[in-house]
């Protein structure tokens, strides 16, 4: 069905021949039926008079609307476009082919039905009210390249509303698997996680996100970096959310200054900012360095820089070993929560998708290799597995 | 993937072996991606990095998410479970099989890519804002079971807003359907459109829309009544949807009083009020009547009794002849008008369609023949065409 465009002075003719956006014709998904409809009765089954019955029951017993309809295999993938890769604000409508390969993902790695919502609007009120409104067409909400601070509130308001999971995947799918890869990162350099000392460079919603599960995961000596230095609430500058962690990290260990007084005799370095850091400030960070520069396409430091001075090094890209990809974590962690029908993604069932992931690495752990691939057969299950326990130890599961 | 519930204390195990429940385990759809996913080439094209490009083009070039994403083939089925079938107001949830079934005969007879969005709340202005916020992710909008008078407000509000199809399906849909069958039925009995006198019983969302379409066919003497008789402004009880549909009808023709005392003579009946016309008022029609009961499951005439009185004879259900079935316009009504990336959906794109259907019958037509099968398959592409076409000539296509 997808052909190029049949008339040469549509401005779509211009990119024909663009592996990238010959792919991209007419989209990446579609929806299709999984019931017959091959005649009358069929479809008086599917459709009226039968399907009358089902809606009369799910009236009359709310929750059976999990049982007969694809709700409960569905997820929202929510954005405003205000935040999409590192492109900025590009708007709904530019967001769509990201969100669309977000769905593609979810299918693939999570068998999860993920249906792309790119809205109209970038007010916080707006958003929350209109996802809750939605609400009852899925089974989950996934927040999508939505600038901090915003992201922040709508994500908080969203799961006090709601009673299904809100998680917004540039926040929690990047501390899932970065914490992963840190708990490996550490296997290697035989450390324990309540030892090391951390530094994180960013305070988006990566930065923030990745310090709250380090800190949920033991780390006691935590400080983060944004451009004007260590979060500490000496500073008059910091947001609510900023103030909040600052509390939590640098506050506790009195540490102040900029990036590389902290890198300097650090253990581990996570980097979710963008910029770059100097080789030689790399070079003061503590023998058997771990060095994660995430951001993309330009690391914060480039693993060759970085392999000089740190034992074990990742990056967020897909040519260099140790990509810390979200893919890892969101399509699992929706699957585990939708099989138990959960009301909530908690901070129980993060730390558990962190620890599954970590744990299939097993013995084949090298300075190569502390994340699985995403390609592993094993990653989405065995994320699915650890997530829908969790959420049954947490009493967030429903079934 | 579908299955019954593992655990016989759920309360969806009691319906198992029920064939209509069966069918519905895990909704009617699911979403399927329809590029490769095979590895890290596949991702860093339909993903990061690659996606980027796209995003990029397509903020550059507005328009370009009509070829690159599949936001050009796709239609919110949108509702707020106000008016479900014959079942009212029995909310979101339990309106999402009509959804899902809605969405299935989308993709079965147009191709079009079909999204249930089942809203969470009945106030016209939040319906209004909430759907126009979502707009960026759709090439479409049907408005489905949305209860009178508000359906009316709210698609014309969107109409205004939005600069994609929007058409409430309840009104519409029944509208082109019923003229396609009156104009064939009028062949039969020949009669031209323009010198019968017609009689609609209802005036709610189906009702004002039929009423509309006739009038745009050209019908001269037409009368529409609700509960309490005629509509015609000296009655001071008419909304301002009757109120205008009264102008142009019963205001020009004189006719007042009850149902009863406008069938008297009347060569067309068309019922989508539910309730009973009695036979001996059915008896005092025209020779060579056309009697319509199109409410569902009961019929306002059993066509037994009809065809004592009547030539022509139909219903909205599939066992009998002559069904009146929305599943005949709106999946071709929707495919031409994305073919062509129509900003509207205008009345001429409408009498286009039913034209088209009516056109289909040819010269099979019999009183027991007058509208096709939905499972003709010349009725998606044959109708797409003319509505395309139809486009074209009002000047809303855009490709």
């Amino acid at each position: 069905m997808p052909q190029l465009p049949e008339h040469p002075e549509r401005p779509a003719a211009a990119f024909a021949g663009d592996p990238v956006f010959d792919l991209h014709v007419g989209g990446k998904m579609e929806i299709v039926s999984t019931v017959a409809l091959d005649g009358r009765d069929d479809l008086s089954m599917a459709y009226t008079p039968g399907v009358a019955r089902v809606c009369e029951a799910i009236a009359a017993q709310p929750e059976l609307v999990a049982d007969f309809t694809w709700v409960s295999n569905t997820v929202a993938v929510v954005t405003d476009g205000t935040a999409v890769l590192g492109l900025g604000d590009i708007g709904p409508a530019a967001a769509m082919p990201v969100m669309e390969g977000k769905a593609v993902l979810f299918k693939q790695f999570g068998g999860v039905d993920a249906v792309p919502v790119c809205l109209d609007t970038k007010d916080t009120d707006e958003i929350v009210e209109t996802v809750a409104r939605l609400a009852p067409s899925f089974g989950g909400v996934n927040l999508e390249d939505i600038s901090a601070p915003r992201c922040f509130e709508i994500e908080q308001r969203l799961k006090d509303l709601l009673d299904i999971p809100v998680f917004h995947d540039d926040q929690h799918g990047t501390a899932v698997v970065a914490l992963a890869a840190l708990e490996n990162a550490l296997r290697i350099t035989e450390r324990a996680v309540e030892d090391v000392r951390v530094v994180i460079s960013g305070a988006g919603a990566a930065g923030v996100a990745v310090a709250r599960i380090l800190l949920a995961a033991g780390v006691k000596d935590l400080a983060v970096t944004d451009r004007r230095g260590v979060l500490n609430t000496s500073r008059g500058d910091l947001t609510p959310v900023k103030q909040s962690l600052a509390r939590d990290t640098a506050d506790l260990t009195g540490r102040t200054g900029s990036l590389a007084d902290v890198l300097d005799g650090a253990d581990v370095y996570i980097g979710v900012s963008g910029g770059t850091v100097p080789e030689d400030v790399v070079a003061r960070m503590a023998d058997d360095a771990v060095i994660f520069g995430l951001a993309n396409p330009n690391p914060e430091v480039h693993p060759e820089v970085a392999h000089r001075h740190a034992k074990v090094v990742a990056t967020g890209r897909s040519d260099f070993p140790n990509q810390i990809n979200n893919v890892l974590a969101f399509p699992g962690i929706f699957r585990g929560a939708l099989d138990v029908r959960a009301s909530a993604i908690t901070e129980g069932m993060k730390l558990a998708a962190a620890n599954a992931l970590a744990g299939l690495v097993g013995d084949d752990l090298s300075v190569d290799y502390i994340v699985p691939s995403p390609f592993d057969p094993r990653v989405g299950p065995t994320v699915a597995g650890a997530v829908a326990e969790a959420a049954r130890a947490d009493g967030v599961a429903r079934v």
